[in-house]
């Protein structure tokens, strides 16, 4: 039986990178888990994904900006977010310390 | 673009049933919010799903059986468990109040 806790194993101080970890990968689903401690998406970078995304701010927080919106979308804990295949974002900001905590789930 | 937060609208004190609220289903995902005050899975009946399921306790507390293990699992805020198709598992206890929220993803 696969199971955890998202918010165990967090770094004690920020790190040079975010931190992918994959929970759960079989038949098309994968989920992981993402920790961000201050980074953000390189200026002028989106990510543009094959696959749809949703997303859920475990803990901490963020800024996320969607092509085509006027302004970020600010994420508190438990704000969750569904990104369509190529629909075009960038994180623009991430609480550093404690970190934030992402469950991304991709299908 | 579809959006929400998973703390938003529990009721303010304990309802006879469990709330499902769907929040995507497309192509064979599906993500639901599940809000317990208290309830558990009948006692001699089981779960047995067709579909993996990937649940998350995103508030409150529970304790959870695996068909075949001696003990309850106690999950607590953000324990997750990754229950493939036709495990049988009942829900044996949730907290009342504050909610219990749980995410589960359908696969």
């Amino acid at each position: 039986m696969q199971a955890g806790n998202l918010r165990r194993g967090l770094p004690a101080q920020p790190v040079a990178n975010e931190t992918f970890e994959r929970l759960i990968e079989r038949s098309g689903l994968c989920i992981e888990r993402i920790v961000s401690t201050g980074q953000s998406t390189p200026e002028g970078e989106w990510y543009d994904q094959e696959r749809d995304e949703f997303v859920v701010l475990v803990a901490g927080a963020a800024r996320l900006r969607i092509e085509g919106e006027a302004e970020d979308r600010a994420l508190a804990e438990c704000d969750w977010v569904f990104l369509p295949a190529h629909c075009r974002h960038r994180v623009t900001w991430t609480r550093e310390d404690p970190p934030t905590v992402w469950l991304a789930i991709h299908c």
